[in-house]
């Protein structure tokens, strides 16, 4: 069996997360038990969810356990198979883990999913066609709820969620605003993702500020928001919301690292009839089809390009981390294994 | 036609409303038109919103206006009638101001409504059976979705909208767990209302504090909660919600006279996959008959005996609307005029 390069997480970040947290060892890849599929990664995604786990407290998923394989999507190939529905070749989509190879008992549900790669690229199928994907796609068709015409925002609107919520809220004829840090992201959400208009929330030091930019790309107030942030964020669009507004909370990445970040105004939820609603993708398994059909035809017709930043190497899958919690990425982070 | 007492808002309160923000005046009540109705009140509703009305900015209604009657609901009996569905000593509700008599156009939908006052004492129209029962009636059903053995929770448990909250709760077999102000009320909750339990808030001084008083009365946390105050009290409560729990903001009464109380911990909307959904019981009128239909049975059977504050006197109710806002009443606040 093959040498198997992976990387445990060692020690718990207290606050941000350090190299030293994280140890790359190799160990052999185990003979396999009937029911078993081996798997050959070729990329990694790296997520923000991964920062919750790898605190020791009570959050809606077990802890990252200390001295094992990091948890993580992955898609490569079989290269050996125990079990009847898979052979050597087949494309398939998991959750191998910060490593090279995966033993995965491909009975169990959902642990392992075959994949076309004829008109998707396989990276993909961890971004747009993959779980930040459908998570967009639950927020926005379960949560929101959108009518075209309305106008709907996203934070974090260059990354894998945003771009994905974009591109599903044009198809439903919404108008769709970005905010995003920088520029460039700023740029690429509006000329490559074809968002309406991106605010840089890098140009404002606080919230009444930001909510002033939001006030004037949208006039007629917003009824939908995806919330990738929280924080500074969350208040400035809570202050634009309209009546009857809904905002599906997916993240609230800037609070991951530290205390806990208050909501400004809560009282809005009452003065303008909101929902506020928290949910977890992995909790919704029957939307996943249906999001990923969508998904994968946005992509496979090229009305929907998504882009990634790829690390090269399992070695730098921690520095790519660091980088993603600082926002250094642009679009989905991968690491090619 | 009578002479019709009436109070005025002449001015808008900074901060705590004042005597002086009010005016009592005398003036004539007009000649009827047709399909108008002539009621004389007998009981004058005071609420919390009233409070939110008081001021110029943007709500989910109009403000009151300046140099008009308060707004208000009132019960009372028709004494003249030119609309054909009315007729002199009717028993009626609806939202007559903070006056004496008032002329109503009964042909607009709502405005006036028909009360049997056999079984139900007609100042519950404007609590129990009214506004407030309704109130809790729609954020418990419509928005908590309450199963039988739950734990749910209700702020001012002792006021109009919780008590009916906590009736309403128990004959659906949920536990119910109110928080109140001071030993009294807290008595009254869990000894004439049938609360499984009550926290005197009072008790505390921070939300940690008060959380962790809720966790030994519900220590298999919180299903549902109806928030009726914020602050200190929503974030003690939040603390203590279960996964896929819900609350329903109806009231944030602590943060009506000055600045905006923030939310301690808003990720826990995600963490616990929350929906926090405010809403304005007027908006739902598909709701009311309903609700009024369970509520008039439960105080007709006496198995919920509502209590009631009553000030003496229309030139009362600036004095008795301001001990309101201090939590000074107990049950249901009421004018008799």
């Amino acid at each position: 069996m093959p040498q198997n390069p992976q990387i445990h997480l060692v020690s718990r970040p207290k606050g941000e997360p350090l190299a030293e947290n994280f140890q790359l060892l190799t160990l052999d890849t185990p003979a396999l038990a009937d029911q078993q599929v081996l798997v050959k990664h070729e990329y990694l995604s790296l997520d923000p969810y991964m920062r919750g786990r790898m605190n020791d407290v009570k959050s809606y998923t077990l802890p990252q356990p200390l001295n094992s394989v990091m948890i993580g999507g992955t898609v490569g190939e079989v290269v050996e198979s125990r079990h009847p529905g898979f052979s050597p070749g087949d494309k398939v989509v998991g959750m191998g883990g910060w490593q090279t190879y995966s033993v995965v008992d491909a009975s169990a549900p959902g642990a392992l999913r075959k994949i076309d790669t004829t008109h998707v690229p396989i990276s993909h199928y961890l971004g747009a066609v993959g779980m930040p994907g459908v998570t967009a796609w639950h927020g926005l068709v379960r949560i929101i709820e959108p009518k075209a015409g309305q106008t709907l925002t996203v934070s974090a609107a260059s990354g894998a969620v945003g771009s994905a919520f974009g591109a599903l809220a044009k198809a439903r004829g919404c108008r769709v605003i970005g905010i995003a840090g920088g520029k460039d992201k700023c740029d690429y959400v509006t000329h490559d993702l074809g968002f309406d208009a991106c605010i840089d929330y890098k140009q404002h030091n606080d919230y009444l500020s930001l909510s002033k930019a939001l006030k004037d790309v949208c006039p007629d107030g917003i009824d939908g928001h995806f919330e990738n942030v929280g924080g500074m964020v969350l208040d400035a669009v809570m202050l634009r919301m309209n009546h009857f507004s809904s905002i599906a909370v997916c993240g609230m990445i800037s609070g991951y690292n530290g205390h806990p970040i208050p909501m400004a105004n809560p009282s809005l939820i009452l003065v303008n009839r909101m929902k506020v609603q928290g949910f977890i993708v992995s909790e919704h398994p029957a939307d996943w089809p249906l999001a990923l059909k969508e998904l994968g035809e946005l992509v496979g017709s090229g009305k929907f390009k998504p882009r990634e930043t790829v690390a090269q190497g399992l070695a730098n899958a921690p520095e790519a981390f660091f980088g993603l919690l600082k926002g250094k990425n642009f679009g989905k982070q991968v690491v090619k294994i």
